[in-house]
């Protein structure tokens, strides 16, 4: 058996290198500030990255500290907010608003911290009557592992599909840092649920298999005692699990390493990781009452599933785990396990004749979840990727999906689970619908990356309690870079 | 003829080191601070260099940056006043406060910039539900050119003298840096008028007759292509002259040199310079009208003599331009230039005699200055020091300047030329008596430093606009330090 360090170590080995390169706002002038004074410098598209600045003054030799506001924005429309009236629950931590004084001008200036953005406000809080701040520059030092040279072409003869790809492209590229962040802006940790869609899309475009290999190993090294994957883990100042665990995010382990192995083949790391996977599926089974159905332990996020707070994950939990188990099936076989495989096997038709038994509406034909036995997309989504409705009964199932008695998602990542229900089901035209409606109207609403949380009917939607703390690049959400180019190209 | 780079070359060389020594809270604990969080550290006295903190946490890996404030007060009373009301017209760059973000703890910092406080208010801006933050340790990096190995010791049976003397040393001390800075938090520019009275202190204390030199000769290099003397001088990022001239300052070169000399004997420095001051007096010439009764040309600030901004200037100037001829014509003797000290003696005359008979009200025998024939104590003391009324007559004068009919000054630097008139009219006991009341009430007040104004009957009294811009360690005002050390010893 591997120790945590073991793997921890393998981790770090694989840690990527950085490109740093240099980005101007296009078109940028020589821009004079005086009191009071504030522009906005729009680089073009989203950088991840440290800001340098010439900084200058016109009129007598400065006598008082120059004083600036910096707010660096994803989206135009966060410029308008003011973050002082930023209310929510996440931490006002993350609005990404600087203040910073300057004694003395000129000055070439890089800010300590690294932001992810594409406009920056600057406004001078303070100069004084004799001077007006310059500013002769600014940059961008963009930071990202991902290899441009290695990104694969994607072609479309439709316009939109191609900038789906794009977008995605970018927002994946953005993502890739040390470990494939959730967002650069917010909250920069490697988060399992995510890493898998990120993966899946790397695979198609960047190919970087090295990084998702770094992020397993990663995951595998922060197992807790008992051998539970956390479902995030820190990289700074050391690495550490977050005390955060999530029964569909440490479960999602065992696809993302047969994932990883079907587009590598490599042997020796499905090998040192299947313990630490079929671990997950064993301490799964905590989770389920005698009948074969999760228990909602009513903890606050328990399961993750979507953001969507009125969700009742009950479902969605049971089909993540049965997604699970076939996959973990494969790989004991794959790996000639015949014992454990056939173990997969049997735990899985339980829980698949349970989640029959217990959490399908018969009339409607509808699964249901939890003591008000709600009626979710997620719980249909779930319900067939994890097999327990297969075929025409599917397909039938996935068709009714926009049915408005169904409560709807609110994130890219549940949408993605729902695209890759209607390729399982066949219905690649239904995908593409999917893609285009949902992701076509990021990009027609202007999206530089995608975003974090998508409602088309509230494009404002936060989970956070104010738009100004979500993430506007998130890589849960480069679903059409992985769906394009796998199934429509 | 020396030219001005050739001045500025001999400053340079004179550039003194900064003894830096560390100093941390008297009685510091750990401190844990949730969001919302505040606490202040107490120095116990004044200190001016750069802050040192080792941040770290408490509660679950930070899953947000922390977000602090830190405001640093020279007077506690500053850290009740909230910078966002400050309305003064000296610019609020100058407020000593700073937002920073930490994105990961633990963190050891040190602030990039330079501050002058005894107390450190810190406020957690934002941290989050699942962590707080600790200051495990917060120091001072003090920074001074002064050496205190060389202060001369000082011993008074009083103890209220003795402790004015310490507050002015340490005043002194922390303006000491690689110039003598008027204020270590505001505005930290070498002024001449600033530069003579804390060279004064300096001689009978700390005895770096080297930082005057370098001051003399930053100045002289200052000049511009007429020889006139800027009333300040920035010293980063390069050398150069404040587009700031005052009638008073640029003549008080004079003097300074004179003092200068009379504590060194650097002929040398002497010869070099005196030049530059010569050509000071020369330049006052076009601010006389043909009487010779100084003109005021109407520009706000084109002489300085005290901050009260109803004083009329006018009578106040021509006692400098008479002082300082005094200075140069002894100079013009120390160097054997009989011609200028001849022609010195013929001006001085001139000018004291049409001070006599266009500045005096003979019936109150008040010294009056400008069109509405303001009384000013600041007049009658310059008279006096320019020598305009001597002997009796003098000290009579000086007897009845507490008359509530004279306006009153308002800094610490016109209050030293009135300690300074009183020496001069032989009136010691009244000078000791208006360093009690002035400076020792500010001892009383709980000064570890003297202040830059101090108006004993409005103590919140700001030029400025708001006692937040105020600079609470001003060298002007180390008057103590001189005249107890000199004159009480």
């Amino acid at each position: 058996m591997i120790s945590n360090e073991m793997f921890l170590e393998k981790a770090r080995a694989l840690e990527p290198t950085l490109n740093i390169t240099e980005a101007v706002p296009p078109g940028f002038e020589r821009t004079v500030l005086g009191e009071g004074g504030k522009t906005v410098f729009d680089f073009g598209t989203h950088y991840v990255g440290h800001i340098r600045m010439e900084l200058a003054y016109e009129g007598s030799h400065p006598d008082a500290p120059l004083w600036l506001n910096i707010q660096f924005a994803e989206r135009e429309s966060e410029l308008h907010e003011d973050p002082a009236d930023y209310r929510g629950w996440i931490s006002r931590g993350w609005i990404q608003n600087e203040q910073i004084h300057i004694d003395i001008l000129p000055a070439a200036l890089k800010l300590p911290r690294r932001y992810a953005f594409r406009y920056v406000k600057i406004e001078v809080l303070a100069a004084s009557s004799k001077y007006s701040a310059v500013i002769e520059r600014i940059s961008c030092l963009a930071e990202s592992s991902a290899d441009d040279a290695r990104l694969r072409p994607y072609r479309s003869g439709d316009s939109l599909l191609g900038k789906m790809d794009a977008v995605a492209c970018r927002t994946l590229h953005e993502c890739m840092q040390k470990v494939f962040e959730d967002g650069p802006k917010r909250d920069r940790r490697l988060w399992l649920g995510d890493l898998r869609l990120q993966a899946l899309a790397n695979y198609e475009s960047y190919r970087c298999s090295s990084l998702v290999k770094r992020c397993l190993y990663l995951f595998a090294g922060c197992a807790d005692d008992r051998g539970k994957i956390p479902a995030a883990v820190f990289t700074e100042p050391e690495i550490e699990a977050d005390d955060v665990y999530m029964f569909d995010y440490s479960l999602l382990f065992v696809p993302a390493l047969l994932d990883y192995f079907n587009e590598t083949g490599d042997t020796e790391a499905l090998r040192e990781l299947w313990p630490v996977a079929w671990n997950q599926i064993i301490l799964a089974r905590d989770c389920f009452d005698s009948k074969g159905v999760v228990i909602d332990d009513g903890r606050p996020g328990w399961c993750f599933i979507d953001w969507n707070l009125a969700l009742d994950k009950q479902a969605s939990a049971q089909g993540v785990c049965l997604y699970c188990l076939k996959a973990a099936k494969r790989i004991a076989e794959i790996l000639g396990e015949n014992g454990k495989a056939a173990e997969a096997e049997k735990e899985y038709a339980e829980k698949k004749s349970a989640a029959l038994e217990y959490l399908l509406d018969k009339e409607s034909g509808f699964f249901i979840s939890g003591p008000e036995k709600q009626r979710s997309l997620a719980s249909q989504v779930w319900m067939i990727l994890g097999g327990v409705t297969e075929g025409s009964e599917a397909r039938d199932l996935l068709l009714r999906l926009s049915s408005p008695e169904l409560l709807a998602p609110v994130t890219p990542y549940m949408m993605h689970h729902y695209v890759e229900a209607a390729v399982l089901c066949g219905e690649k035209e239904h995908a593409l619908k999917l893609l285009r409606d949902y992701w076509g109207e990021m990009v027609n609403e202007g999206a530089d990356t995608f975003w974090e949380l998508y409602n088309p009917l509230d494009p404002d939607e936060s989970p956070y309690g104010g738009t100004i703390v979500n993430s506007y690049c998130h890589a849960w959400s480069c679903a059409p870079a992985y769906f394009l180019r796998k199934y429509f190209n």
